[in-house]
């Protein structure tokens, strides 16, 4: 037996008892294909995220955490179109064969597809620079996903959880002041929560729906293009980061508005909706704030402030996606 | 509009046209996810595999055969399975944004995509070290895909096409004498051919089918061991690339052995079954050779000749499954 088979029996033993609440698995790893069932009724949601080490993690990187995230960026898509998780393949070159690290890898990969109820049904393994290439699927009702192109005109815009956070981590580490790995900012940074049960419970309640990879200003953006509309965002409102609050507030808006990599969802509702969201908010024990609303005339993302000078809101609005790992955007999930 | 964004359009454009023969795409590149239909009584085949630059290529392929290589084996697997494909993801990662390599790449993977009818639905594009990370999915009828378990007692095994020609081409490249791009075994490297119309042609016919990546001992020795049976292969029948004939006998039945990447099918059927296989034979213009058979008691796989000295033929049995780019095996895909 090879070396690479060893990983292969690695992922597939710590995944084994996994199995999805939507769909079915007729076959799983150890043909040239996996063989799944969709239901009548059901659409099949697939998306691919690759994470590549210096582009996306430290080359010091937690193996496990690195697990996770790979495999949480991916199901951070399905969330985003209110999909229920079906399975996911797995493509992984690794420089050598570090038992630990392959280990730790499949610790983070397999606690995680545990829990999204997702098993790993095919991949590669392969000798290379350091990288995961994840393809997930899932299921979703016929005519209940969240497309980026419903926003409708006065609808609320909403976001879950905090920002800012993640990007502050990356920030830090590269201004030669690392944060422990048990710093809020680097939790945040190093194992992101998809938010899979909200976006599920979204299904019926928001009109359009994305997750935050690239940055609030450019994931918005992303909904405002494709449902040609205008989309304000009142920047008192914003859910910032608690651990952020010692910094200036000029940069802890930036962090939040473009920092990118917190994984959380923005959606778009009818204001008839207000008190259900509140009510999701308070059975997930996860923020849902209330940051914007939908305009006409308009297009491209406004930011507003009863607070903050408007020399501040005019550079903030320049602010764009941007990958953080490099000078320029590096990464296009698509 | 960051240069990763060109990427994603070139991709998309290039196949914007291409629509599946089965299943539906109901939304393509731009959301978080792609949605695809699957109808009633079909199952969804999935498979991944990765390309990395110095491991499954060298530094200076044509671009458009790597597009093209790239899709060619990941539609190789559903050929295997009898699947029709649907769609594809693809992860790429470009060290830098050379127009005309990402030209070249794009129009491979679009024309085997326009002739596959198997469009580009989603992925990922990073600045990294060159690699192609495709997952494909394909459509089968309930009970109707060929897997590596199904083979029978007294099957006879069977080859589609040449065998050997791939290896030969990367073993001159080691060896500093490299082939002219037109050579066949060149073409054979640069261009594999996935033989999607055989596997559909194959459902009511093969109880177990493979294709060859790795090798025809290796490769078929996944069906003895699935199986649980023997595959007695018998050296004289072997269907040898033309182009090998020059050399040694031991050296051309080393490369067809063992040489992978020719990703033709290898397949198990009844005997009663020939008349109708060399019908497609035939039909396809493309041999089809019955190599041995499915014997039982010794599993594994087990070398025949009436021609060739027992001691060559003891050192081919030691042949496995080898990646000819590294020393060790470096590539399993599952």
């Amino acid at each position: 037996m090879g070396e690479f088979d060893l990983i292969r029996q690695y992922f597939a033993q710590a995944t084994a008892g996994v199995t999805p609440k939507a769909g079915d698995i007729h076959l799983g790893i150890g043909d040239d294909c996996a063989l799944l069932s969709v239901p009548a009724g059901q659409k099949l949601a697939v998306s691919t995220d690759m994470l590549i080490a210096g582009k996306h993690f430290f080359d010091d990187v937690d193996p496990a955490a690195l697990g996770h995230k790979a495999l949480a960026v991916n199901l951070s898509d399905l969330a985003a179109m209110g999909a229920t998780p079906m399975a996911f393949t797995l493509a992984i070159a690794t420089p050598s064969i570090d038992q630990n690290f392959i280990a730790g890898i499949t610790r983070g990969l397999a606690n995680l597809a545990t829990r999204a109820n997702c098993p790993l049904v095919g991949g590669d393994t392969t000798c290379g620079p350091l990288s995961l290439s994840i393809t997930v699927m899932g299921l979703i009702p016929d005519g209940q996903a969240h497309l980026r192109s419903g926003a409708q005109l006065f609808d609320d815009v909403w976001v879950s959880g905090h920002l800012g956070a993640a990007a502050f981590a990356v920030s830090q580490r590269y201004a030669g002041q690392a944060l422990a790995a048990e710093h809020p900012a680097r939790i945040a940074l190093d194992w992101p929560q998809p938010r899979l049960e909200l976006g599920l419970l979204l299904r019926s309640v928001a009109s359009a729906a994305i997750d935050l990879s690239d940055g609030l200003i450019g994931d918005l953006g992303h909904i405002a293009t494709a449902s040609q509309v205008g989309i304000s965002i009142d920047l008192d409102t914003l859910p910032i980061a608690n651990c952020l609050y010692p910094l200036p507030i000029e940069t802890r808006l930036g962090l939040a508005l473009g920092g990118g990599d917190d994984y959380e969802l923005a959606f778009c509702a009818n204001s008839s909706q207000r008190a259900l969201i509140q009510q999701l908010s308070t059975r997930l024990k996860l923020p849902l704030t209330r940051i914007g609303s939908v305009i006409p005339h308009e297009r491209g993302i406004h930011l507003q402030s009863a607070t903050i000078d408007s020399q501040v809101i005019k550079r903030l609005t320049r602010l764009r996606s941007f990958d953080h790992f490099a000078d320029r955007p590096s990464h296009d999930s698509f």
